[in-house]
């Protein structure tokens, strides 16, 4: 098969480079700088470079890696030039606008948004690994009125490159649960990491101070989109959160032990039982 | 010396292995199920055990890893059992309210606070590891009319231990800190994983839900304790933290992307800064 992998920062060259690894298929390239592209080929990351007129047309999978804002406009944009019936992805991490907003036009190829769930706190080519997605999820969000053939061929996809786990859902049911399992995470750490006292933690922090706070270290300007496209299901979650917190301080403040501990016990049960 | 080591849970347990380990001093341990103190001593993690009568006057430093307010009733409790000028001190999470509480007796020993900054997700002495401080800091709280020589001679045993970090403060400082790297980091833990979502998470969850997530896993009892006894900084560092959190969700609220990138930038400023 010939797959096409546009963008090729952080998850696109992981992507190429996982594909490389763990797959037979003939790997196309293509970045906006063009030097990127030219690197990628150079070190084996792809097989192919060149012009988007030469090569869309016989990418039979096309896998976007932009920015969130940056997906629909591309795709509408080059619509003519992708291969009849053939299959046209994304990596981006919201579904619900992009899939809508994709799904109302009449393609001659097929927009599955997908989600490969892996990062880093940094960034671009010089960054990526041919094993950022290992152990990780590949979450599959088909519009409307995909054939179930084109999904499976997606997901068929991302096992043989060695995700640990497929997952088929909506698009609103994917950024539901991403606005708690990711978004509010980093909202969480940037918003702790704000405190005050954050300048003086040395000598005081340990285990928990590092791994609350890890992702603080974010790329702001990819996440102010992810975050506003998202808004709904990730205000929900700050909601929760703060009354959540809430609960605590009011324990706290009226010296409520055995409430305290039983929202303790309730959080560790939880976290006992589902991981 | 000759030290006492009076509980042997998972923090008593790990002192008295890091001591065998470590340093050529005489370990002796006591612990309120007397099994606990027989196991550790066929397993050669401390060197004798006993009556608290024959051992506690022999001690030249007696650490006390006992729950917050089991400390200073024990303490107080066994006064005319300590050594004469002997250092005696305790390892739990917080120190004003013990500091200050026995810095009024009259003892003929020294009580100096400490905090050796390690934990894990599980307790006991089955838990316990011989290189759970590896890494972690020592931290100790000297109370007022303390000489030098004796927080010297504390921070010394710690250094010889293996701490890779000792730190000398007031006990309303280290509170305060600990507010902020530990404390803080727990309660939002347990907030993070009271969401609805929380048990559907399985698939659709990476690293920031894996670390943020991780201290949810607490003992409540023993938290409870230090969450009360710590009341005033633990609830100003749930305000600023709410506080944060209120203004990512006003920026995305208002879809304002320049004060919500504005934020993360800060947020990842000082991450990248301070670690």
């Amino acid at each position: 098969m010939n797959i096409l992998v546009c963008g090729l920062g952080l998850i696109g060259a992981s992507l190429a480079k996982t594909l490389k690894k763990n797959t037979n298929h003939h790997i196309m390239g293509w970045n906006r700088t063009d030097s990127v592209a030219k690197r990628a080929l150079a070190d084996g990351v792809i097989d192919e470079t060149g012009e988007l007129e030469a090569m869309m047309p016989k990418a039979d999978v096309t896998i976007v890696n932009f920015y969130p804002e940056a997906i629909a406009p591309f795709i509408k944009e080059h619509k003519d030039l992708f291969k009849k019936n053939s299959i046209v992805t994304d990596s981006c991490g919201i579904k619900t606008k992009i899939c809508r907003e994709l799904e109302k036009e009449n393609f001659d190829f097929y927009f599955v948004g997908a989600h490969p769930m892996a990062g880093r706190e940094v960034s671009g080519y010089d960054n990526s690994l041919d094993d950022l997605f290992d152990n990780a999820s590949f979450i599959c969000t088909p519009c409307d009125g995909i054939p179930r053939y084109i999904s499976d061929a997606l997901v068929g996809l991302a096992q043989e490159m060695g995700f640990a786990r497929t997952v088929v859902t909506t698009p609103e049911h994917h950024d539901e649960m991403i606005a708690f399992t990711s978004q509010i995470a980093h909202v969480l750490a940037c918003s702790y990491v704000l405190s005050p006292l954050a300048p003086y933690h040395a000598g005081y922090s340990a285990g928990s101070y590092r791994d609350v706070s890890r992702v603080a270290r974010i790329n702001a300007d990819m996440w102010t989109e992810l975050f506003i496209d998202n808004k709904e299901p990730l205000v929900r979650e700050i909601d929760d959160l703060v009354s959540n917190l809430m609960k605590f301080k009011y324990c706290i403040v009226n010296e409520d032990a055995n409430e305290l501990c039983e929202l303790m016990k309730k959080g560790n049960k939880i976290k006992e039982e589902i991981g």
